[in-house]
Order: C-alpha cells, then structure tokens, then sequence
C-alpha cells in the first residue's frame, strides 16, 4: 500500500468538480460539490445518530438501499435541517442532478452542510447544476472546497493497493471542523474506490471501520444533525470481486483504515480554533471499549483541552476525566506520558505524580502534534483517539457563526 | 419561608471562620475555612462518582458513617487527590482541628479543593489551626472566601422557616466555577441547620435534593474528583425531631431546595469566564429523568453555550442537543423560546423554524440572565438545569491554571 495523488479522483473512472452557485452570501467560498463514477458503482453509507437528521440523510439511505450509487452531491452553507420542505429539496437535487447527467435520481448520494433551520433555496443549486456538471473532471481540489464550511484546509488523500495481483485504488475527502462529536457516524466524508466489492461487503468494512475511526474524533462534544460517511466502489480496477472475508476483504479494510485514519487525525488537527492536534493513545484496557471510552473521555474535556492550549502538564485532569469516563479503570494503576517530536515524559504512574522537567514538559507540549499516552495496567485493550485544544478562536468562531 | 442573612452561620449554634494559613503562594487569598456546631448534630453528605476519588471525601465517608458530625474543614489550593499519603494529611487535619477544639475527630467533615497531584504539606494548616479555631464567629463571608478557587464571587444563602410552629433556618456556602458537572453529587457546599432531623431522614432529603439541584448543573461537562454536598443539622432549634416523612419532613425539603436552588444559580452564573447565567426550563417530557437528560444536553452544548456568549439565537444548536441527548423524544414536536428580563421570543414550534425578529432575539439574549425554554409536547415530565456561556476567559483561565 502506498499514498498516492488524488483524493476522490485518484481511483479508475471518477472525477469531481466543485463550485459557488450562491447558496451563500460570501461571494467567494464555493458551496457545492460533485463526485461522479463512470459506471455505477457499490454504495455503503453510515449516519449520524442525532434523533434530528438532516433532510438529505433520509433521502440517500433511500436511494442507496439498493446498494447502488453513481454520483455524490453536496452543498455548504446551509444543512437543509429542520425545514418543512427539506426533503422535497433534497429529492429536487438529485433530480435536477440526475436530468442533466442522464443517470438515475435514485443513484444519488446527496449531502448538505451549513446552519440547522432555515430553508434551503432549490434556485441557486438548479441553476448551477450545468456548470457543476460541465466542470467534471481531475478537480478533487474545488470539491474538497465546495463541502467546506469553518474547516481551514482541504482534507483529501487517496491510497493504491493490491488485490490478488491488480492495482485498486482508494480515496477520500472530508469536512468537519466544529459539532464534531461523531456517534457510530460522523461528520461528511465521501470515498470512492475502483475496488471491485460487494455492496454487502462494503457496508459491513465502512461500518468496522467507523467504530476505530471517525467515531474516535471529538472537537467539541457536539455530535451533528448531518453526519454521513459514504463511499462508492466502481469495480474499474477488474480485481476479482470480493464478496465475502479473507485476504482480499481484509487488504481493501486495510486500505480503507489508512485513508479514514488520515482523514480522521485532518479533521481534529482543523478542529475549530484548534492550534494543536491531540492524539490519545490508550493500552491496557480490559477490552477495546474500555480503552475507547478512556481515550475519548480524555480527548473531550474541556478542562484537559484548555490545558493542552496552555502548554501545561497538567495531568490531573487526565486522571479526573479517566475518572468520570464510566469505563472500568482500576485508577491506582494508571500512568501517563505525553510526547511530541520534542520527545517523551512520563508524568503519572500508579495513579500519582512522579517527579518531572516542567521545562521538558513545557518544550514537548508546545508541539504542534501532542499524544497522551495512558497506560491502565489491565489487560490488551487498546484503542486512539483524536481531538484538539480548546482556544480563543473557537469561541469566537463560535459566538458569531450565524451573524 | 423567607429569606434572611447569615449563610452558614444563620442557625442557631453555628461559627465559622476562614484564614490565609499558607497553602497557595498567594500572599492574599484566604485558602482554609472552618464550619463549627456547638453540639454535634446528625450529619449527611453525598460524594462524586468519578472513580478518582480525592483522599479528604474517603475520610468523611468513614467519619460521618455514625451520622453525627460538628465541624466542616476545607481548605483551597490543593486538592489532595492523587496524592501517596492524602489520606494521611485529610486524616491529620482532622486530629488536629479536634486537638484544638476539644472535640472527636471523627465527629469532623473534610474537604480539599485545588491543584490535583501535587502533595499537601500539613505544615501550614498545623501552623494556622489556632488562629482559625480562635477567629470562629459570624464570619461566613471569610469562610465562603476560605473555600473560593476561580470563583470570583462569594456564594452563602440561608432561609427560616418553621416546623409545627417552631422556627427554624438553614444556610449554605458554595465554591465552584470550573470542572463543573456533578454526577449524583456535587461540588464543594457546606449546608448548616438547626433544624432537628434524624441524621437518616438527613440523608434521605440530601439525596433526594440533589437529583434537582447540584446534579443539574453543568459549567464544562468536566466531571471533579472532589465534588461534596455535606450538611450538619444541630437541632438547636428545638422543634419536634423530623423522623420520618409528613408535613414537617416536607417543609425542610422545600427549605433545603430553596437553599440549593439559589446555590446552583450562583455556581452557574460564576462559571469559569462566564458572562451569562443559562437556565433551561424543560416541559412536556414523557417523564422527569427524560426531562433531566434534554435538558442537562442543552446546557453542556459548547456550541450552543458560545452561540449565548455572541447573543446568537442559534435555535438550530438546542434542537441538535436535543437529538443527540439519548433522550425519548419526538422531534417533529419541540419548540424552543429564549426569554429574559427583555421579553420572551418564540424561535422553534413543531421542530422547525418559525419567522422571528432577530434584533429583539438579540435584545433578550444580551441580558445576563438566560431562560431556554423547551417543550416536547409528550407528558408531565419537567426539570431545570442550570449554565454558563462559553467564553474566552474560561479558555484563559484553564489555559494557565497551574502556572
């Protein structure tokens, strides 16, 4: 397996386009995406579990019930949530898109992104479905724009692989930057492959993959309306087609968990506000939800997180969100380091502080890439997950995001 | 029942006092505080349920197990969690206020609030003991002072009400302001009464108080190691003794609500870097806890809590933490209002928006005092919780706490 150039566009047969159609008022910002397959291709989503789903998550688990799909849509600046119409708006999109590709309505895999409550207008997305289409092409760059909102930089990757002898390829686009708290979904990611794969397999290798994945990311607690993951497998790359486990099933996993990983840790170090990417890594768990649950509880506390902005060794407030976590935790065992490329310090170990440079700790912590290593002295559970700090910018992004 | 002056010290028989005896390198602060009863009276407290538990709550769990205390001791700076030997210096502390009052040692209720890790040297409260036991009086604003961490505002209410005809008070002081989200316990608050209680019907109400009191408040979801709600009730009033449930049972209830309830209001409007008190009232709900949980959502939201920092009537963000709260609720049936001293203004109706003037939305939600009040159309449940906004003085405040 190696990285390669691409993102969504680096596997056989799909191209992608992205541009400002005007649902948004900034005159610059793109705000809306396509990915397009060749062929019609195996589809696989998972979804938020928020009990408030945006509008165009109930019409792409319709349409992709088939396990079909061929097109992905996606508009920014407004999440086409908790609106009267906001299906009809979304059925409308797929059809306006479907009309001028000559594909079906139901092969459309349709997202929105943005603020939550206000009615999203048909005009504008109508009236730039021509260009959007016409300027299909190697264009993974303008897509990735397209589906961003508070996100800072583009977040796209792609990886080749082996099946049984044949080159396949696989790759990724993401937005996600602020109600980030993904709960057995996550945010917007759309991945496309010229693996050849079932559709069954390829739901059952996304909905694996999510639970180490984008379920591992927490910037604020917020777990969104909108959160989709979807990704679509054309079979251009001729390997022979995996529909069941085995070698071939576990390589394409592999590869699948090196694009969302990279996605993942994106995504956290764009946190909104954030000036550090945390990444917690948790061993000696009892089990691998117990190490889960630990590392998240870590990665989501506020109090930690303003910490990790201020440079501060102060893991007391590891232990005290281990603590609150729910896992089961023998605490009087527990050991804490944190590293950087500046190095590593051990900080607590069986439950109490041990002596340390705070200088040393000082220089590592101020890293851009922080990993709080825990230890809990239990067993092989073992799990990572990945945050930010908590900043200035991310209230004040906050504060006025509407206005 | 009316409100009257005095905090802990309102009922009959009680002093108190606070002094700088040394533990903080602050020259000014006061940083220990001591709560005393003439005569022992029944005693109750509830503990944190984080896992990490400081040493000063294990020794009050132990000492109070025959229900009767007659002194509280608490000091600020140092929390004495995670420390080898806190159980130690919680348990010489105790001997040595007993040694200087001539009381029993295990007749004394133990509290430390601060730094988590770093060992608490005994040398100071020794060397202080003597002049806080010789300054005890009238003095609940020095011992409120004594307790205070980042708080920036004194917290002490006391209410008289009567039993049979006899009257009665009952006061309290509060510290709290970060690592604010009591868990079926609380933060630091030291109750007093000279109300007669059986220390079993004690515990009984204290329990049964803080499921809608303390626990339904949030400052940063960060769950501490040293929450305590504990009470000493002297009986100096000399009302017949409240055994069981009834009337008289019923009054001290609503007594003691009144006390915490104020205490709750002042812990969340004086959250760290607070601007705004929040409080979100919850109808409707199939039933109380389901109320509890939509309601607590709400309040820990970041996004909703720095939306109210930027007076930002972002109903889209209470509906999100609606939907993720795992609450049982009906979504297409929720509305939201925000109102205060300003008016009320009606934002959500059936789960979606409704046409609203944003300058008079932004009118009410500038005041510093914020109700959200949400319907879910379902039952009689119904429950209150209590907030901050997110702020970039919380960020600052935790960003260098330790150094």
């Amino acid at each position: 397996m190696k990285q390669i150039v691409g993102g969504v566009c680096a596997a056989k047969g799909f191209t992608a386009n992205g541009i400002r159609c005007g649902i948004r008022k900034n005159k610059t910002k793109r705000d809306i995406a396509l990915i397009y397959s060749e062929v019609p291709g195996s589809a696989a989503a998972v979804y938020t579990k928020n009990l408030v789903k945006g509008a165009p998550l109930t019409v792409t688990k319709n349409n992709i019930e088939n396990g079909v799909a061929q097109a992905m849509i996606c508009n920014s600046g407004n999440a086409n949530t908790c609106n009267a119409n906001g299906i009809e708006i979304a059925t409308m999109t797929c059809e306006l898109l479907a009309k001028e590709m000559g594909i079906k309505a139901d092969d459309v895999i349709v997202a929105s992104t943005g603020v939550i409550g206000q009615p999203l207008d048909i005009t504008p997305i109508a009236d730039g479905m021509a260009e959007l289409v016409r300027g299909l092409g190697d264009n993974c760059d303008l897509a990735c724009e397209g589906i961003m909102t508070t996100d800072t930089k583009k977040k796209e990757i792609a990886f080749s692989f082996e099946i049984d002898g044949v080159e396949c390829k696989i790759g990724g686009i993401a937005k996600g930057s602020g109600m980030i708290h993904p709960n057995m979904a996550t945010m917007l990611v759309f991945l496309t492959t010229d693996c050849c794969v079932s559709s069954e397999m390829l739901k059952k290798a996304l909905s694996r993959d999510v639970v180490d994945s984008f379920n591992m990311i927490s910037v604020d607690g917020d777990t969104s309306t909108n959160d989709m993951v979807s990704i679509i497998a054309n079979g251009m790359a001729a390997n022979d087609p995996i529909t069941g486990e085995g070698e071939a099933y576990d390589t394409f996993c592999e590869a699948l968990h090196a694009v969302t990983a990279y996605l993942c840790r994106s995504i956290a170090a764009d946190g909104e506000g954030a000036t550090k990417m945390l990444e917690c890594v948790v061993d000696g768990a009892l089990d691998n939800d117990t190490a889960r649950t630990v590392a998240k509880s870590v990665i989501c506390s506020s109090l930690f997180k303003a910490a990790m902005f201020g440079a501060d060794a102060n893991w007391g407030r590891v232990l005290c969100a281990i603590g609150y976590s729910g896992a089961d935790v023998d605490v009087t065992k527990v050991s804490v380091a944190f590293k950087s490329d500046k190095g590593e310090i051990l900080v607590c170990k069986d439950g109490a502080g041990v002596e340390f440079s705070e200088d040393k700790a000082k220089e590592i912590l101020l890293e851009q890439e922080i990993q709080i290593i825990i230890g809990l002295g239990d067993g092989d559970g073992h799990a990572v997950a990945w945050g930010c700090d908590l900043t200035y910018d991310y209230v004040k992004i906050n504060g006025d995001y509407r206005t």
